[in-house]
C-alpha cells in the first residue's frame, strides 16, 4: 500500500505514510486498572453512523483502514469480538504479516454458543483463541489451539463482561484488550464503564439503509461524553481517537 | 460566546474565533444548476451516528454548533425541514441576531399536513414561511407571512422534491437552499441526487439508543461516496464539510 496520511490533530500537522497511522501509539501505563485490561474499541463507520454495507463491515473501510486495524492489533494482547460479528463474515483476528513476532489472543464472546468457528474464524499462524460463554453452554471447538472459558452469566443470561475482563488480566496476562465490535458488545462494555478509548474510522460514505447496524446498540440510552485525542486524514477517510470522560 | 476553533483542514491549520466557523464560506457559482438551487444539508450527529438525545436534536450540539448553524443560515436563501423535525420540538429557521439584514425563507415539507405551526414554528422578525404539501392536502396557516405551495405527489404520495426545488428556484429565486433534516427528507434528497454538500457536526458523544434517528434514513441502501472539503475543531467537536461525488 502506498499513499500518505496527515495527522491533523494534535497540531502541528505531520505527514506520514498511510500505513503508519497508529504505529507510534502510546497508551497509559498497563497498570492503570488494577484488575482489568485497558480496553480500546476499534470500529469503522460511515458518515451516517452505519458499520456495514450489505451486512459486511469489510465493504466500508479502505485498505488504509484495514492496515490501521492491523497496527492496533499489533499493540494488543488480545482481540475480542462478539458472536454476531463472527457470524456475519469470515474474519481473522490476527496479524497477517509474514511471521509476526507475536499474535494477539483471539477472543470470541457468545451467549448462545452458535459459532461458525470452523468456517468463519481464520486463525493466524501461531495464534491461540478463546471462546467465552455463560456457564452451561457447550461449545464444539475445531481442532487447533482453542479453548473455552465459562463466565458467570448476568441476570439476562449474557456473559458477565466485568468478570471476563478480570479473568483475562489475571489468568491470560492481557493488559491491552482490543474490541472490534459488534455494536452490542461495544455497547455492553461502554454502558458498564469498561471501555477506555474509541478508535473510529469515519469512511467518506453515506449508507442510508435503516437495516444496517449502528456503532453501538442497546435498549436504553448510554449517552457518554468523549474527549478527542487525535485526528488523522488519508484520502477523505478520517481516523479519530477518543477516550471516555 | 467565546472560545477558539481551529481549521485543521485544508492545511495549513488556522485558529479562528469559535463563532466564525463557516463565516467565510464559499460555494460554487449560483448558476451551477440551471433549474434548481444549490442544496446543502446541515446536521449534528453523535459519534455513533444518532441525531438526537431523547428525541431532541437540540440536546446534542454545543453552543458553537448552534452558532455555526446560524452562520450557514445567513448564507442561505431558504431553510427547509421536514414535518417530523417541526413536530419533535419548537424551532426557529431564521436568524436571531438583532435586526438581521435578510431572513431566509422558512420552508416546511409535509405529506400529511399535520403541522404544529402555531406552537412549534418560531418565525423570525421579517421572515416569511412556505409550507410544501402534496395536492389535495389542506393546511391551516396561522396568522402571519405564511403561504402554501402544492406540489405534485410522487407515486408514494410524498411531495415531489425535484419539482419543489425547481419551483423554489423559478418562483422564489432560491439559489442556495439549506436543509436541516430530518433523516427522511435528507435521505430523499440524497437518493434522488438532489443534494450537493453535507455539513456534519460530530458531537463528542455516544448516544447508543437504538430508538434515536440516524443522519439519513430510508428503506433501501443509498450508498454514496463523499469528498471531504474541510475540518474544523472546537472543544472536541468536529465540523466536517463534504460534497457528493
Amino acid at each position: 500500500m502506498s499513499g500518505k496520511a496527515t495527522r491533523l490533530y494534535p497540531l502541528p500537522p505531520r505527514e506520514i505514510p498511510a500505513n503508519a497511522i497508529y504505529e507510534d501509539l502510546e497508551f497509559p501505563s498497563e497498570h492503570i486498572h488494577a484488575s482489568r485490561p485497558y480496553v480500546i474499541i476499534n470500529m469503522v463507520s460511515s458518515v451516517d453512523g452505519k458499520t456495514a454495507i450489505g451486512g459486511k463491515e469489510s465493504r466500508l473501510g479502505s485498505q488504509t483502514d484495514r492496515q490501521t486495524m492491523r497496527n492496533l492489533r499489533s499493540k494488543a494482547d488480545a482481540v475480542m469480538v462478539g458472536a454476531n460479528t463472527l457470524r456475519a463474515e469470515k474474519l481473522s483476528l490476527g496479524l497477517d504479516a509474514p511471521r509476526p513476532a507475536r499474535q494477539p489472543l483471539a477472543v470470541i464472546v457468545t451467549t448462545s454458543g452458535d459459532l461458525p468457528l470452523e468456517t468463519n474464524l481464520l486463525i493466524g499462524e501461531g495464534q491461540q483463541f478463546l471462546v467465552i460463554c455463560p456457564r452451561g453452554i457447550a461449545i464444539r471447538l475445531p481442532a487447533g489451539p482453542g479453548r473455552t472459558h465459562c463466565a458467570p452469566p448476568t441476570q439476562s443470561g449474557n456473559v458477565d463482561l466485568g468478570e471476563t475482563l478480570k479473568m483475562l488480566k489475571a489468568e491470560c496476562s492481557i493488559d491491552l484488550l482490543l474490541i472490534e465490535g459488534g455494536p452490542k458488545l461495544s455497547y455492553s462494555l461502554i454502558s458498564a464503564n469498561l471501555a477506555d478509548e474509541l478508535f473510529l474510522t469515519l469512511a467518506p460514505k453515506l449508507v442510508g439503509d435503516t437495516q444496517e447496524a449502528a456503532l453501538i446498540a442497546g435498549p436504553t440510552p448510554a449517552a457518554r461524553d468523549l474527549n478527542l485525542l487525535s485526528v488523522y486524514l488519508a484520502a477523505d477517510e478520517l481516523f479519530l481517537r477518543y477516550n471516555f470522560l
